[in-house]
């Protein structure tokens, strides 16, 4: 059949078969098929949607567009999490290392951060040393070794999903749940896990702004993944502020540490999130009879210290110098440290969350585009967060920060986030919204 | 604005500007749209369509990416018809010389034959010697002099056009009534014309083969010239049976020349819809005072002869051989002529109208791919139309052909595109379904 057929097919609002789909992503990802016609393809998709089947079937069709890996030989439960990406996020430095200490395998491919949210793979190279580019040979050596493992994307893993993005990219077509499903599950499903996690966050900060979104992904995610035999659990949580207080790569490793040790310190949100993130994972891969048995097995592995000992071993073997776990000092330091004041007293109703994320970008520790750099040291630390009472004047923010007039800039957006009012809210948003376990009992 | 902003514009329903248009056509013709986006913008443009602002602003930016002709200096109105494209639809050749001898000027720009359907170039080219390439200097000259000139597209007219349509072939955004309407008006409007009339045919041999979508593309092409300021009318004009007898490119030489000559030969229907165009051009063109006395105006510089002295000038100017006019041997002639006979008696009670085109694609009269040559020689001419009475073994058709392996195939398409009955069909479908004037009376 000739793919200008297919566009025709879904253009219409027919739904594909499971080959003509496969033969238009292999095709792509042997570059028989000209940008021009995928794209139009994929705005028909963006537009007429896709079924149940279509998605399983796209999602498929890019795993198998690469290499999948199979760590069957490894003894125990392979389980990752994913995140749709927000600010301030970085739970997966801890629940690798915690889920790792608890006998679950967590072969964790990341990304970089783009535009208002962070990426796991900056985050970890603001570790002197840390390399995050390792073959899939190192990293299943590392994986075996340690239990858990954390690289960047490869060539090698699901390579239409590279060469798609980059035309939605420039074609208006990123914003689909269902491509955004198969771009996340392809690449997921090739780490060759038994179980995924998945935090679809929603609110100012998060991509999915609107929580009927968010909810309609995380369904299709489960679902996706349910079609290819894994046991998938999506929680729904709130980025309408940003998580735990630090923002920035080197500040997020330091507040990863800290909680590792145990010490809360008012960031309770990311501690809860964190351990309900883990709950799942032990519950998913069979570590535990229940979710609140997992809860208890990671709160445990914080309190016992082998989770920060399983954080210090993962950092060595990948090369980075594992005594930052105990010396924060020898993770990079900004020049400059300087506060944010509030302009007046009363109760934080809100902080924009997506402005806080741009706020770091601007002092350079995020990219707007994929080839900027980015300055481990820079960052931002919430004093006040939302509900908190504070004075005029008080320090609401700490800024570290490299140069003066990025700091500027970012101070001026840093209040523009800020709300105020004269009384608390009344109520603060709930860290987990909502729990999708999908409509058959497969992954329970 | 990045045109990625735009085509998320398009893609969530929302209604470009003038100057948004405007910038999509003239980037993509000066190349700096790359292909990849705007497919994906026309395929945007096909699902959620275009308003009627955004139509005829398309029109108009695709219209001024080329040349606009200018034939004010010329005495009298520029009046030209448009077809949607058909099976034996050859009106062209007949009216042209009858509207130049009423007074008016035809600036004719046509296209080939593509598919099933034939074109009004290929057609001309099987007259001895006329030449379709004349430059727009040399077109403008035989205009000034016979008062009608029928050449091809150029380069110059359109440009934009030409290009998107190319894009538009391959990505499957080719049936979208918003993208032919200025796919078509923008090419005629470039002619320089005052008026317009379109003829929109619907049924078994058009594009359009529903009668509801033809209508509508009718609707907004007449209101697209409105609003560009012409006067325009469509017939929505019927292609459930190939138009006159003759199908094939010298055949309907041989037959326009006979209704030229006033010898109508069973060809009432062909002499009629004829009539009908040349009666609503002299009407727009202000050459009568009706269309009814248009009509008769038509018929007068036929029965004069006057119609026939035109065309023959006009064949001559072009570089034809105007002896064909009195000795249609001088046409190209195929080198066998066999019938194809009815397998029973009864009545014709319906022809595949496509079916019978792409016969004739089959016997070398036409072409599936642009780049194919084709034998002006060869054809079909119905002997029996749809309503007549036919004896078993008498003659359907007349297959002129020059390879018998082709006669072969196209006979049994010929034999399974027509079906007999006992008794004549009910009602015979009128052949003009209904004339669209548009909503203004400015046509009027």
């Amino acid at each position: 059949m000739l793919f200008v057929e297919l566009i025709r097919k879904k253009r219409d609002g027919k739904e594909l078969s499971r080959q003509e789909i496969e033969a238009i992503v292999s095709g792509y990802t042997r570059n028989e098929f000209p940008d021009y016609q995928v794209s139009s393809f994929l705005m028909a998709a963006l537009i007429r949607g896709l079924s149940r089947a279509e998605t399983a079937a796209l999602t498929d069709a890019m795993l198998q567009s690469g290499q999948v890996l199979d760590f069957r030989e490894l003894p125990g439960r392979k389980v990752d999490k994913h995140s749709t990406g927000g600010v301030g996020d970085k739970t997966s430095l801890i629940l690798s290392p915690v889920c790792a200490a608890g006998g679950l395998y967590v072969p964790m491919i990341s990304g970089r951060g783009l535009g208002h949210t962070g990426g796991t793979l900056d985050k970890l190279e603001a570790i002197p040393g840390f390399n995050v580019n390792l073959s899939l040979e190192e990293f299943r050596a590392v994986l075996g070794k340690t239990g858990c493992a954390m690289i960047g994307q490869t060539a090698e893993i699901a390579p239409a999903d590279k060469k798609l993005y980059a035309l939605r990219d420039v074609t208006g077509t990123v914003e689909s749940p269902y491509l955004i499903c198969a771009s996340i599950m392809s690449k997921k499903l090739a780490e060759g896990i038994d179980a995924l996690v998945l935090d679809v966050k929603t609110g100012s900060g998060a991509f999915m702004k609107d929580a009927k979104d968010a909810e309609f992904l995380a369904g299709l995610m489960v679902e996706t993944g349910q079609r290819m035999g894994k046991r998938v659990v999506a929680l729904l949580t709130d980025m309408d502020q940003p998580l735990g207080r630090y923002i920035g790569n080197a500040l997020e490793v330091e507040e990863c540490i800290q909680l590792l040790r145990g010490q809360i310190d008012g960031n309770q949100d990311l501690m809860d999130l964190t351990l309900e993130l883990c709950a799942w994972m032990f519950y998913l891969g069979e570590k535990s009879a229940s979710v609140e048995e997992g809860r208890r097995l990671a709160q445990d592995l914080i309190a016992s210290g082998k989770a920060l000992a399983k954080f210090r071993e993962m950092v060595a073997i990948q090369g980075g110098d594992p005594a930052v776990c105990d010396d924060p000092t020898l993770l990079p330091q900004a020049a400059n440290v300087a506060d944010i004041v509030a302009p007046r007293g009363g109760y934080v109703t809100g902080i924009q969350c997506e402005q806080m994320g741009f706020a770091s970008v601007v002092l350079g520790g995020g990219r707007l585009r994929k080839e900027d750099a980015v300055d481990p040291a820079v960052g931002i630390v919430l004093r006040k967060r939302v509900g908190d009472a504070v004075n005029a004047g008080e320090a609401i923010c700490t800024v570290h920060y490299n140069d003066a007039a990025r700091f500027a800039e970012a101070g001026r957006m840093i209040l523009a986030a800020y709300s105020f009012g004269s009384q608390t809210p009344a109520t603060v948003r709930p860290l987990v919204h909502k729990i999708i376990r999908g409509s058959s009992a497969k992954e329970a």
